[in-house]
């Protein structure tokens, strides 16, 4: 090999050098330019097991389409066709400027129960993208027109035929897109399509919410299934949500408004994303009585069991939706004990859940118990500061007025780490208690709700 | 010159191609590690002309020292000290966990109600950094020892020493710190110093706020001069806010009381940044009489006089604390007419200003009027949805319970893109009316609440 001229070594060298430059640089401006972790698609909270295979309830079919009321390309309507001989209930937002849809559910749902059902089943349209909200008149024929049209091709009294809708207010719901779909999905009814309208009534729910329970009533089983949307805008007095249960018992009205009003209240109402409420809110819960099994009143052995399974379900439920609370990275369970009464503690539990303090300082981690004080005393109910106990979950944060002698920050945030959180408060007064359910506060919160119209 | 040989021709080429390589290299990585604008030091809604020169009040003097109490290399306690012969009164928090110098501050104006001040002059001190709530008994005592030592070398009764403290909730307060500098700060009292006052007392705060006012009464002029900090865990009910008004108007201590209490409704209890309530929130106001000007009851022209010109301190403070809410880019005055009652009008007006969603809409710039319907309906006052009437500005958004025929997205969001924005909303149901105060919330709230253990 011939020996290298002087000048040619010195090239190379200066060569190699560059090469080295070039390399460190290129290393570096990877490391530069690597985008930020991309927000998760899925909330971090959502169940590790996905959604549940929902049973077949024996009575009940759905179906859905892509009717392309807002969004394109993705199931938007659902169909539920519950049998004749069943009994249908509901609980709906308290709000003062409710939707067409949920007056007109309230309606029926009101002249149902003065007058019987009948023996002729019921229908569930509901559609996502539009929640036909504060529409004025337009609103009102928008129903009327859905409703007439499902129950001419489904063979149905107007007055059986509930809908409901969801998403952005204000936007005439074109209407036609939703009867157009009509006859294909009565043709595609199925018992199986339960998983199909969960996904098609989503709207900014970043995973479809499922729930099931088994119960065995004199030695016979009942099936209850459910499936929710919602995760912004939850608050007490239901939330920007839908919720719709089936069961194969057997239960009148009557009883089954009764059992799914009261589990309303400590499931439900007991959540809060940001203490928004929606205009659209509904829970609708249809029992066809196939399994054969007849469900009593509150006292009975089977109306409990009933009522127990059925409050599984609905607390699963609400707590999915929490978890798929917008933007939220933790879960957080507030249970308030020794108040004056359950209506102080439920009071206190939520002015916690609903604090931007409390909820950011969760976001960072942080085991604040000063905002949790500061909540404490900005609820309304009667509080004394000096008998205040407060938990992070087992750790023993604060008492008599103030912290602990025991306590090691360290322990707290340890237990601020966790993805699932308690914090408990006893107000040491009375016996009044209440627990609710909420989510932390994050920049992601505000990113999709400064930008989407919703 | 010698001519190159061909290898080195090689060299040169390849070496040029690597420094062009490289260049281009250095320059994308300037461009990926140039770091995003920094959060601005000063809020964008800041007053244009900065903290105002505060006149002298005739019988005020002020000092500021450096404590340490928990900030370092800053100004973190004021003292204020208020001649002989003065009226005092205040309105603090209604928080059921009140901080211990609150409670202190509440004992000795009611007993000073009940036997009358004497002649013996006042003095206010008080610190940042440490806000002395939720700590015990040694919260209490950590107030006394500052009022004794401060009554001592100020000559004054105990019970004629008020004092305030702002910051972290729940660590115990170096009393002794303060104390430290209470000869300094007497050899200092200055009645120049009042915005060294202002800016000891900050927080969070990204700039001092004060606001001053005169007004003729009898051909004489009185003076008023306050300043405030605060600017997160603001609500109703007071908030993280401290608010010290001096006038050298001469009047009856009941009478002050009565004026502060009743303006205090529309002007620091209508505003809210993130509806979080401090148990700290303290206003106390002094009045010299060294101007000579005896102001009469409420019903008399001097009264009213005074009534408006602290009216225009007070409402300019509470909108200097809004302005400064952590993370705000906008303010926001929300005005409701036309409910059934004040409290009703002030509840939906509430109900907006501290909706999370209204809130992150105003950040985005989105004229969003159907989250203004939802927290109408919200907000637990009577509404008909068909009566409301929405306006953005000079922008009639809705009415007759749907958008109006004539609106236009474009005016709407022409509005939103203002700095200061006004949500007008008539129910259309009696002639109760209420105006309050907010800001938008932002990214950068939970930036800050996330990470500072306030």
């Amino acid at each position: 090999m011939a020996k290298k001229s002087k000048g040619n070594k010195k090239a190379d060298k200066a060569i190699g050098k560059l090469k080295k430059k070039l390399k460190k640089l290129r290393r570096k401006l990877a490391l530069a330019v690597t985008p930020p972790p991309a927000a998760p698609q899925v909330s971090p909270l959502a169940p590790k097991g996905g959604f549940p295979v929902l049973p077949v309830i024996a009575g009940v079919e759905f179906a859905a389409a892509e009717a392309g009321v807002k969004y394109q390309g993705r199931l938007d309507v659902m169909l539920a066709r519950i049998a004749p001989g069943s009994a249908i209930a509901g609980v709906f937002t308290r709000s003062s400027t409710r939707s067409a849809p949920v007056l007109d559910c309230q309606d029926k749902l009101a002249k149902l129960a003065a007058e019987g059902a009948g023996d002729r089943g019921f229908a569930i349209l509901v559609n996502s993208g539009n929640s036909n909200a504060f529409t004025g008149a337009v609103g009102v024929e928008a129903v009327q027109t859905i409703c007439k049209a499902a129950a001419k091709v489904l063979k149905l009294p107007e007055s059986h035929v509930f809908t409901a809708s969801t998403g952005v207010i204000g936007v005439p719901l074109p209407a036609e897109r939703i009867t157009a779909v009509l006859d294909q999905m009565k043709a595609e009814l199925s018992d199986m399509a339960g998983d199909r309208a969960a996904r098609a009534i989503m709207t900014t729910d970043t995973f479809a919410k499922g729930a099931v329970a088994e119960v065995k009533i004199d030695g016979k089983t009942i099936r209850i299934a459910g499936f929710a949307k919602g995760s912004g805008m939850i608050a007490p007095d239901m939330a920007t949500m839908l919720v719709y249960i089936f069961t194969d018992a057997a239960i009148s009205q009557p009883d089954l408004q009764k059992c799914v009003s009261s589990l309303n209240r400590t499931t439900f109402n007991a959540i809060t994303v940001d203490s928004d409420t929606s205009t659209s809110d509904s829970l609708m819960i249809a029992a066809t009585g196939k399994s054969g099994v007849q469900i009593g009143g509150a006292g009975s052995a089977s109306g409990k069991a009933f009522a127990e399974a059925l409050g599984g379900v609905m607390q699963d439920l609400a707590h999915q939706v929490v978890k798929d609370g917008e933007g939220a990275t933790k879960f957080v369970e507030v249970a308030v004990t020794g108040a004056t009464t359950q209506a102080a503690a439920h009071k206190v539990a939520m002015a916690i859940a609903n604090s931007p303090l409390v909820k950011t300082a969760i976001a960072g981690e942080d085991p604040n118990w000063g905002r949790i004080v500061m909540a404490v005393g900005k609820s309304g109910a009667r509080a004394d500061r000096d008998k205040l106990t407060i938990r992070f979950g087992e750790v023993l944060v604060a008492k008599n007025g103030w912290v602990s002698p025991d306590y090691r920050e360290e322990d707290g945030a340890a237990h601020m780490q966790q993805q699932d959180l308690k914090i408990a408060v006893d107000m040491g007064l009375g016996s009044g208690q209440a627990t609710v359910w909420t989510c932390d506060l994050t920049k992601r919160y505000i990113e999709i709700n400064a930008d989407y119209r919703s």
